[in-house]
């Protein structure tokens, strides 16, 4: 059982750790985050040489910063990497000039429309320097000399990302992946890596799942390609359905789900189907390539694994989108508790939804044989055929029934549910009796890859 | 031709003459019964010893009873095998006991929503012993000493059913299923094997049968299963469609068919079809594993064959199920004879209904050198291209030119049918027309099994 | 670029060259009409001996006529082939006998409903003479003895079709199909030769086309028959797509697209995509056997090629069909120009409509490199994932990924333009400039045929 009370606190917690540090697609920030979280859960942190290619693109040389500030004319400092990362531009270049604003110009970054905020800015495949600084303070900079220093380096180091894997009864898996790589972001960004502490915790606890589960936090884009290089095969040949979390918190009510790039993954038609018969419901959102996360990569033509997204407050919906008013108190820690407990039941009941095997096809099993049906047929026995008085007992052996017949291995347990006129959550009871009795099973050969 | 008024008088003796039997699953009274049917019809009777493992089940013992009473205190019976083989449960094992009302009570059945009836009850795979009664005379039974005697046996003896088969042009069949096993009830029993042979005089005085017929009369669930486990394999690789027929009677006007479980099956469109496009309508019913008759057996998912139900008034569906008041009255002969000439009619256009193949499919066939075309091309002869002014003969060669480029295996003749707009009836000359100048034959390699 | 002007004055003078030969199945008319064609474009005219058989017909021997004429008991002619080689049935035997008015009538053709007009007739199969005049003329016939006289003959010579195929960069084709057949008839005849010749000159004058386009001239129906008995299996294998050119001319505003017998081929999806997306309406047509042109060979079953109909004011569905009313004054040659400037269109765009392959599947390509993503990625270039505030360059960059994530050769490019919501045309760019990138490349395996 989940300590809710406890998990806040695990959380709020880790949060403060992680907020501060300079995450970036590589580098010392990076490796502190992977080792800070895995004080949370077991995590297996691997490597990519810089300069490694990988499928269109080249891992880039590490970044590393000690210190960058921005200097006006009267000694006054417009832009401190010591207050707050964000203030130079993320990949920056080694810079250490006295120039002019108008010449400095081109190397600050605001954001017109939040005008307090200090913009996020990223230029990692293309070398130049540049600070970011609140809109507000940018038009009052006054004329004269400034000086630019950044003390950065470029190093030909690696590239990490950490994972880890659950075993379940089978080999075929779940994936929960999700992103790390902006320094002092909230929602889109600690979002995701928090809630999949929390999901892992709640996974381990489970003594009988069937699923494999493996959780992987790596740099966004650059990171997922590096993992797909190494795991891409593996996962072609496992996955059953795999999710993208970010941006897991901030003001929305509940929870927003992008399909996969299929449309019509089992995982799609789980979540709708809780949608439309659960009390939980979700923005469905379809899936587009043109924006997203890693869902991008995992699901780009060459792999097309069943791998959706589950967010909240989605990136590009909200002003305090990678600016400094992404923060802690933006994002809250109690959206994402009742997250992992959302994630956590869609899961749960994803290992209901898949394809089983009736294992007497052959005409209707012997149900009385086993108890499951009543020894004398009389009118108390009728509910069955008699659909208004239809009681407990005859619901019962009518769902048992509608599973052994469509249970072929081509309609999965939410189409049956579904064509029985329920949830599939009412069919969980009868998957687990109906597989206790040996007359059903899971049909891994279905699965979605 | 069949002669309605000699129908009606031959079924309403057949009636009277299987009505009293004792039928069961297994038994002297089912013999007895399949021997009668046997006069009407040819009918070879096949045996499935006791104790016979068919799939899940095991063939059960054969049962025997030659009496059976219950008296009250007073001498007074209040169950009385003799007055109807419905007052003691089928299948219910000897007794020869005295015993007080309370301990006797568990051994009585009513049906309390139809107080007058005596119940229909059975025990076939418990061993059991118990009465029936009409609700009213159980609430007034008087406190004492009963004695409840069943002079019955459990021998090791066989299951019967009869089949026969009516050759036509082809292997491909058409599987007429009913079932044969309660007794002294009429809707939901007799109503089934009478139209059967019915529908066999009907189609044995058809010389131009395209598909071989073949009927059943088996006990229900374990007679079809018994029958699958010997024919399945047979059915599985010839049967193009089938039927199982039952509660043909009763009030309701119009015939109720039950899909098959694929539901897009063949004799599934044509009944759509009927519906919507001629003067028959049908009530049309999804498939459902949970309840129904023998089609839950054919339809299971190791068979999956292509077989719907043919029904009236529909089993649970009206009081009158499963007890006494189910009876000639209730059921009438008149909406059996009206069945057996509707069905027919739908069996007359299922051997239509399929896929064909043109013969000369490069270009369209010259129509003209077979006097199927005007042989000058004159503002008389337009109709054809002028649908407003659309004459017989132009719809004649419309449909000619519809029929021939679509009949290429994968398009059947109601699709066709639709596609141009019309009714099947109305390409049933066209086709054979057709078939005459041999620019048609039927496809058999894109039957339904 | 088509001069338009001129391009009016060539059809014009083309027209009143072709208009007044004698055209039919075969004879010197057909060919003469293929030689003056191939005036204004190449041609290879080809021959087939009378007497050939031709899948399910055989050419019929050829037909000459000098003379034809029918004179009345005063002298009067009613009808004179030297005044219109509508006013004797075309295949007409010959003739030269005196005979009543009775005897005579039922070789007289009027189109009571035209009364005005001289009805086109004929009797290619069928051995007849005949006389066509207008039902006012045939009205008042005095009584009287008649001279019928027709001096024709039927010769052992050949059936003739004129083609030729302009080169593309691939082998697979697009077929232009027209035929030339009837005599002195306007719309429904040389409306599609005169703008298949324009469509060749607009198709010749492009240096970068992708598909081989093959033109064809040829007598309705016994012509395209022979035309596909030589060259079916090539096409067969070769084409993409095609268009039945006729009934370009008339009154009608729009152009009328009669769709492929698939109904869901190619050039279906992207005439319904123009006819939604970009300002061009076309009236859509369901493919239909019963009436038509040579898309009805070309789409008999056992080629059932993706040949489609392109026409303006439709065959049957005006008075002035099959008479001498269909003349230059209601065709027109302005419709003409237009309809060509058209279908170049349709052409070129169908050139983009079909399957692509994303040369770099394995997660997004790298853009950056190529300079089709921003380097710095600040609140000026997130355009991209904040719709409202979509600009010039976030859509190009958008539909950059749409177009790199759907291009897996099960993806044509019209439902990659519908996806994202837009249309082909906007796609065009797209689809050049990732080509020239080297990340996008046609899929020829996944062309229709």
């Amino acid at each position: 059982m989940v300590d809710v009370a406890g998990e806040h606190e695990r959380l709020d917690g880790l949060f403060d750790d992680l907020f501060p540090l300079t995450r970036s697609i590589t580098g010392p920030g990076l490796r502190a985050s992977l080792d800070r979280i895995g004080d949370e859960m077991p995590l297996d942190v691997e490597a990519v040489h810089s300069g490694t290619e990988v499928y269109d693109w080249e891992v880039p040389p590490e970044w590393r910063i000690t210190e960058a500030r921005l200097e006006g004319p009267d000694g006054t400092v417009y832009a401190d990497y010591d207050e707050t990362n964000l203030a130079v531009v993320n990949y920056s270049a080694p810079v250490d000039r006295r120039l002019e604003l108008d010449e400095l110009d081109e190397h600050l970054y605001t954001h017109p429309d939040v005008p307090e905020a200090t913009p996020y800015v990223t230029s990692y495949y293309e070398r130049t320097w540049g600070f970011c600084l609140p809109h507000a303070v940018y038009e009052d900079l006054p004329d004269g000399e400034y000086h630019a220093y950044v003390d950065s380096e470029f190093v030909d180091g690696e590239l990490n990302y950490g994972h880890t894997v659950l075993e379940g009864e089978t080999d075929e898996e779940i994936l929960l992946s999700t992103y790390l790589c902006h320094p002092s972001l909230a929602n889109n960004e600690l979002s995701g890596p928090l809630v999949a502490t929390s999901l892992y915790r709640r996974l381990a606890e489970r003594d009988d799942r069937h699923y494999t589960y493996r959780f992987v936090f790596a740099p966004e884009t650059i990171g997922s390609l590096c993992y797909l290089s190494r795991y891409g095969d593996h996962l072609q040949e496992h996955l059953a359905g795999g999710l993208v979390l970010t941006c897991l918190g901030g003001p929305k009510s509940s929870l927003s789900y992008k399909t996969t790039r299929r449309g019509d993954a089992l995982l799609d038609e789980l979540v709708r189907h809780l949608d439309a018969e659960s009390g939980e419901s979700f923005e469905l959102r379809p899936f587009t390539p043109t924006s997203g996360s890693d869902e991008r990569q995992y699901c780009s033509p060459g792999f097309d694994l069943p791998v959706g997204q589950m967010a909240r407050t989605v990136y590009g919906e909200y002003e305090e989108y990678h600016n400094s008013h992404d923060d802690k108190a933006f994002m809250g820690i109690e959206p994402l508790v009742e997250a992992a407990e959302i994630v956590d039941r869609v899961l749960e009941l994803f290992e209901y939804a898949g394809y089983y095997r009736n294992l007497e096809p052959y005409g209707e099993p012997m149900l009385s044989k086993r108890d499951l049906y009543p020894e004398v047929n009389s009118p108390e026995t009728w509910s069955d055929s008699t659909p208004d008085v239809r009681d407990d007992e005859g619901e019962f052996l009518d769902k048992i029934l509608t599973v052994l017949n469509y249970a072929d291995s081509t309609h999965s347990m939410v189409e049956i549910a579904e064509r029985y006129g329920g949830s599939l959550e009412e069919f969980v009871p009868i998957v687990d009796v109906l597989r206790r009795h040996g007359l059903l099973v899971h049909d891994e050969s279905s699965s979605e890859c």
